[in-house]
């Protein structure tokens, strides 16, 4: 169960609007890894975890702080929308380039549909989906993909702290490039844990049993394209991260099996049958 | 540029039909974490690729392999889809409750659609999309994400593994394990790699400057919901795994922001505006 | 800014698991009427809220219970998916067409995706989309928006209260009927209090001025099919909601321009220009 | 059964081109809230409504009107997207910045994809689907969701009304304006109408025995985020207006249940187990 | 502008209810190549078309026609769905395995989303979307997709034809399977007419220039993939369908261009540098 | 299985970076008629291709090639985006009005999602998605798709042709024109091949017996739009050409179905039920 306070974990207050910018910082909040992803993945993960104690209270305690980030980016999205030119001929009027940039680079649909808010999308436009999170169940498959997570979302706030020159937007991005931070070393913390406390190891899933699997493809590097060059790298020698074998390299691919080759179909299905059938 | 020949790099030929399989094997050819997935994410990876030599070469090699991992399971899943019962009266006619589930389980548009035919789409039928994709550009917030998606793509060939007693669909998915582990290890080395050749650390970007972001918030551990069970995790307190602080807690989250009070709008986009206005 | 306790609004257990109820009660929790939907929809409009004072905390604190509600339903289901037949030999093996039916009728992408768990997405694994929310900056549009939601929403679990004989799962339901009846209310009382408050008013938007519009069509029903049964209707004649006309019925459609005639397009866009051109 | 003339119910002609303005046009045409969902949405009510009468013949009715105006819309957009600049230096040839805004404000896919035509898309050009449309079968949730719709459609329309200062263009705008007035009315009559034949009554779906939802729960208003003012509302206190109740206020969100703990998962899933299994 | 009539173009009664046949029937309904796709597809081509005549009046006639098609099948999955088991313990309670597959096999959403009528959605729920159609202005291009879309269209109509035993049903497929043979041709002759007209040739656009294009790669046959056997085909050798020219046949390709080498980028977007950078 | 060589098969090299052509050409890439939806589509159609021999190896030769298509064009929209202005004070600092049209026309995903790199999606940031391909496993049906697919093609790149003076840009549209040329050739060649071959034939499927369809309707134009020009054109007099029969010309239609009525639905669904139930 949640509850909500009115104020804000950080202040979301831009020195002037800009629209072109608003429809950019869609991008971390309604994008693949914007704080949409990272608040319901997190959420979603802690009510599929099935092991009570840290790991559940770490992952809705993160999950809930990260809906406190999409309200904060909400929020000065619509400050941004504020006074942007709504016609071409205002955006024309005055000898002034940026007027026409942001007319011609805003979304039109935070005018049209939102009246000047928000929208649960992208930097262009696309709505947010449910198939951005995943909660496999399997904490160390979830955790490094938490890691990508905040080292994207870091790497899309950092990349847009150079596309503003606004010292209110900026203030926001230094606290979510601060918190990012503390969010990859805490996932990468959690991997160490879950080692420590013995309950799952590289390759995921652990517990399936090796002897099922055709060992004799399990560390071999396999090179399909042009050029050795990937042979340098550690990936094609030495032994294997999880500490259970060793690289070994092969330059050119072997096919283990013949061509298909598929029987007639079922002719109520009415494929193209084979000659002189 | 590609070529192709037509032999499989690995059986893939069930011992039986079971069109009720064929619609659950969709979800690692077409799924978020399936072959079209990996397969596309490292060539795009490559293809954007702005440094030259081992790392271009693994994604290119990787992605190619890959593009044959979807060959396989496509030939797979044809098979899988022979006769199969198309009515219910004929999945009823006799008393046998698998032909009921086949029937009633299996993917209606591998018939009607692809007349007995793999789809790009996952095992509910919806179909691949590029955003299940992510090419970012710096290559270790993408090698992250490539470990997690081999993670994931084995936790659920795993699984699949256990939804079928054919010995011929297991042969295939014993190797497709095996090559998901040797990919899990090399993602991983590929990690270590791009460190010790000093061109990324965590937190990503490394480039970003520290003293750019509100550094105070950067290696905060803050608790917004009941239970302190999380304080005694790794990432609570200690070094962080990026070596350049300490974790902190704090037990109750605050407000470092007032209450966000927005500016009536644009009155041409007739939103309600306050009181008295 | 949230925070969470882990305690839940409501008991969410059922007295036995039931995977293919489970995908049906999906849809209430990520299809387009579900708890992800209100719970967005209510906070986005919050957030987008240029009106301080009571519509925006009654926005924001409905919004913040209905992020308890997807916690609930997450819960429920990730305790039906328990103890699920995984294969279609365990499900034939004794001589139950309930085990064939849970077999056939679940999601399998809650089994290999989520492994056991809830995910974002309706009763098809169609994801939930960020289209299925409107925050439009206009109350009253927002709020009879907000009406249909809570009908649509309890009239979907009305139905799932009829497919299912599990006390604990009905005793949820019971609960979330209870709310939606709440919500109906709420919503239609906002409405009212919009109207006292003089802030909105039918048609919306009140603000633009009907001399704008073209009157002569404002209040004219055109029958545009055979058949002349709508004729009986409120709508076809007498006093209009607004208070501000009379309906009048026209039986058949007139069309006030000629037909459309398209200039020859640009040659540089190559489509098929008008003969002789 | 349908047919066609091809006279249009209304004018479609700019006085002068405006590519950019044909994006935004889009919205009402292909967004959730445009014409393509009206009509889509009341024809669908209308074939899946078991009420043979005026209700049904008023759904027929008014979508096949609404499919009239999907295509004054397409003529518009077309005629909006001639003479357009398509390379960057045509737009920046002379010191025009209406060019340049209109080259970069454009969808470029109403050039190369649909060759100067309108498409079945938002002002985005993100696609319309299926799932912008309810038919329940529930008339009076519809009837309320159709309300909003036309509410949503002429808020934007009014929106786009001050985007352009084309005489043509504001023309149809003017005519659309004056028909959602009437269908904002004619659906809020239906509703009354509905109450008055004494089909279906609030809440929705009446026929649902209140005797079998948690009836303490059904008129209580429930305050979860900081600050009262909320409690001002009608929807706090009062009698109800669905006639049954009066609305009571609880200043803070009580948790009915204990935090849920899951039970392992099996084995076969490959879920992070609980320490010590 | 368009008018209806409540008569159907054909009957669309079938004998009995079959809620896991109305599933599948949805793919010709709200599918790729649905009769919502033809319906949309040729009044968007309709509209678009800017030479006045006969093809513009041949579009929208076929269209107009295509609308009563997605009328009788949102008519008939209706009546299928009549009359099925809700809950599993309804569908398990007689020793019926049709009733299993039936409550198994059904698209949940048919009941808790539309009460027991037609969804614009395909066999597996996934929404009908805007991109399935397409107007490109080109009628030539255009005429070749209406053929395709006629002959998958037919295809999935006969395949459905073979998956049900009801008289009813398969008599409204029977007309449409003869309708579909007259689109077919119709569109194979508009393609002739179009050419006896002068208006447009293969290859599309013909009135791109020849010698704008790279002419030695306009007609080659290149073997991208083991095995020679394409080698025997017409498209390999003798005189091209277009009649400008002779296939040639090329065993192996050739890279005309060395390995792409890409620029390090802006720092400011923190990709990856080359080493030393 | 597939290999990979560095080289391209043609130059991909722009004369200078152009961000908003860039964004342009993704259409080619991955919009619903690129190279992705060839590519994919033609190999999954072999992969499912149950006859062996010349028409399966020229699927998967040519379904090869157009993966180095979209190469080439994933190597040219890098380089395109080079050097682009990331900030709107940026564009806006020299007075220069293509700087402007570059910031405000580029995709801002290019920059915050990919760094600099092509996106799996369209030229409005939508991503591709399967539903674009299909593989129906009757190969006539597919050969159409196949031309317009295409023809399409060819005809959005002509287009793109007439966007840009870059001489790189045009070099590579100038090959892939020829190639297009070469393609529709190529599947108009093997479409009289497969009937050469016996193998199918007009209507498609030529398997399902005509006895079985409703041969009255089957080459009958019907007319449901005002006008008569229809009647002019081959389609509505003259032999078909399936060479079957001769069109005939039905001047209006005819209704062969009364009106449908809907019985009451199950009370359980709470639909509307007809007054006095």
């Amino acid at each position: 169960m949640f509850s909500h306070v009115k104020d804000l974990q950080f202040e979301a207050k831009p020195d002037a609007p800009d629209a072109a910018f608003a429809r950019r910082l869609q991008e971390v909040l309604g994008g693949k890894w914007g704080e949409m992803t990272v608040a319901n993945q997190y959420l979603f993960q802690g009510w599929n975890c099935r092991l009570p104690g840290k790991y559940k209270d770490l992952l809705l305690d993160v999950g809930t702080e990260e809906m406190g980030h999409v309200e904060m980016i909400c929020t000065m999205i619509a400050r941004l929308l504020d006074s942007a030119p709504l016609s071409i001929q205002e955006a024309a009027a005055e000898d002034n380039p940026m007027l026409t940039a942001i007319y011609a680079g805003a979304n039109p649909a935070h005018f049209i549909h939102s009246g000047g808010g928000p929208l649960p999308a992208d930097s262009n436009g696309v709505p947010w989906n449910g198939a951005f999170i995943t909660a496999s169940g399997n904490l160390l498959a979830d955790f490094h993909l938490n890691v990508t997570a905040e080292a994207q979302g870091r790497l899309q706030v950092a990349r847009l702290f150079h596309m503003t020159d606004d010292p209110g937007v900026k203030q926001l991005l230094r606290f979510l490039l601060a918190r990012d931070t503390m969010h990859q070393n805490m996932w990468l913390a959690a991997i160490e844990q879950l080692k420590d406390d013995g309950l799952e190891e590289m390759p995921v899933p652990e517990a399936f049993l090796d002897a099922e699997q055709e060992n004799q493809f399990a560390y071999q590097y396999i090179d399909f394209s042009s050029g050795e060059e990937a042979a340098e790298g550690r990936w094609a020698s030495g032994p294997t991260p999880d500490g259970k074998g060793q690289f070994s390299y092969q330059s050119t691919p072997t096919a283990h099996a013949g061509a298909p080759e598929l029987p007639p179909g079922d002719p109520r299905l009415h494929c193209t049958p084979p000659l002189g059938n």
